[in-house]
């Protein structure tokens, strides 16, 4: 008997359905204690289930439906429409609690607006934020808010790096992670207004959170912190920046050892060497970004990944659900809360 | 006799004055019009002038200053105290007339402070920005703001626009650059006020300008447009990633290399390619990053660059003055600011 649920919109993404139905066979290979309910066309995903091997011992459930959210659907016409729609169902099965958390491949503005609208917010929270794990020299960092903002107050930021916090906790396993706010110096005084008073409010707390103050953007890269926080412009930003150079990079090296014979010849020899390197940057290895803040866990797989990539995003709605995250922020929130209370009523 | 005179602060940055130094004496001998000015220690120039070979044909004139801008120093204590350091009379060579730029690797807040101070803005100009050329996949691209302006209205951003394109134009050598503003996606209908709104200011103008909308963070590396233009806080954070995750790539292929003895000999093979795919994102090769919207040239090298890094900061510095930058800059505002009112009188 499965111990978990998770909802599947099988019809989002680029290679969808397709790459959905591979992703789960994978996943229900390795999650023994999960069942998937798998929301989308059945003529189409029937077919594809039988043709992948089976369907995961029983825990793989087909629920039909024909109407799926568009790739530019925008999210106040998927809230109109697409409630019925395989991603709505999805979200619906969280809400309901028939399932822990969602998994979707497809737009993500949609996702947003549908889970916000049928989950609602936890206790406490404002706004949601996009929150994923990037590699780093040290490991990895969580880093958020990577978009659902585009302008934050500096209590919103606040919240991020509670939430931010209970992620890390959760999904790299540190009892105590560092967090730091996303800055163009280090400094105090550096920055506008609403990035020192978020350091301010941080400081201030009389929580035992490890906060260190400012990072620059290549604190990302070297990992100087467990948990980036930002708002969504600048995350959103910085995310694609990281994967652009990342490419960039890429294409040279290749046009680099394709310049001659030799250097051709030399590419076979370093060849599991660099690709060794490359593994650690494989966007499919970091799939599956949280929408935290939200009263449910849904996950956003990105558009353009394959099954392994799908696979993982599911590992990581399973990883939360297990740890029950939103429990964790709800409680931490509280404990801020208070702690931020305590403090003004002593004067400290 | 020169044609150009180049004023240098001999004292800022890590390895100054040593580095300054061996890049004047390398600049000087690619610029045979050009003087240059060594603002610093006479008594610790004069030997290393001598040392590294000369004083390049007569070229480099020594004006001594005991006093320099500290790396900590904040912008308010450079104005005040900072106007007969070798930053602050580097500057005002350029004020004087003296110079057509001034060239420093010393602390960037001073710099900025004490150059606005002294030169002010360009007719029209309401704040500079920190313009520079990053390597694409198409080869480079200008980015501004890179930090001078952490907040930044739509008109800022307008203006940022247009003197990035005449940055494009003279530093890239394109006739008509494509310029584009930074955002978290390319719909019309993405991000917050500000960018939309100078988006809208853009596409209305009558202005022969080739304005591409919107691009996101990956499209820096893409080089999907000559000129990408941002505010100072979003366009810190995108260069320092840009910057952490090369030093990420560099690392981990580093660390692959070295996992083995067989993958150590790989490397002896495959290192002419790497070190060519590295030349590529050589920091000291895009070294000069131009205030643009100064009334005068002033460029910030890198602080911890090298002679090469510093010999190329100065070349900025000769192209831009060679191609009278500042004039280009006002004249393109002026057409711009004339469109802008022309469109506006017959209601297009």
């Amino acid at each position: 008997m499965a111990q978990f649920t998770i909802a599947l919109d099988a019809m989002g993404g680029d290679d969808a359905p397709s790459m959905v139905v591979g992703g789960v066979i994978l996943a229900a290979e390795r999650l023994l204690d999960t069942k998937f309910l798998l929301f989308g066309d059945k003529a189409r995903l029937e077919p594809l289930l039988a043709r992948h091997g089976g369907e995961g011992g029983g825990r793989i459930e087909i629920r039909h439906t024909d109407q799926r959210v568009s790739g530019d659907e925008k999210p106040s016409q998927a809230l109109r429409k697409g409630r019925a729609s395989s991603m709505g169902l999805a979200i619906e099965a969280v809400k309901q609690g028939e399932a822990v958390g969602a998994v979707s491949a497809g737009n993500t503005g949609a996702l947003m607006a549908l889970a916000k609208f049928a989950l609602r917010m936890l206790p406490g929270i404002d706004r949601p934020a996009i929150c994923t794990l990037l590699p780093t020299m040290r490991g990895q960092s969580v880093v958020l808010d990577l978009g659902a903002n585009v302008e934050c107050d500096a209590e919103t930021l606040v919240q991020f790096a509670i939430m931010g916090e209970a992620f890390a906790r959760v999904m790299l396993g540190i009892a105590r992670p560092s967090i730091a706010l996303l800055n163009v110096g280090s400094e105090e005084v550096k920055g506008h207004d609403i990035v020192r008073e978020a350091a301010q409010r941080l400081r201030d707390t009389a929580l035992p959170i490890d906060f260190k103050g400012f990072v620059e953007g290549d604190g990302i890269g070297k990992g100087d912190v467990d948990v980036i926080v930002t708002d969504g412009f600048t995350g959103n930003v910085a995310l694609k920046t990281v994967e652009g150079t990342a490419k960039l990079i890429g294409h040279h090296l290749r046009s680099s050892f394709e310049t001659s014979i030799w250097t051709k010849l030399s590419y076979l020899v370093a060849r599991p060497a660099i690709e060794a390197a490359r593994d650690h940057f494989d966007p499919r290895r970091y799939n599956g970004a949280m929408f935290v803040g939200l009263n449910g866990i849904v996950i956003k797989s990105h558009g353009g990944t394959d099954a392994f990539g799908f696979a993982n995003a599911i590992g990581v709605a399973h990883q939360l659900a297990v740890a029950n995250i939103d429990e964790r922020i709800t409680e931490d929130l509280r404990n801020f809360s208070a702690a931020a209370v305590g403090a003004a009523a002593t004067g400290s």
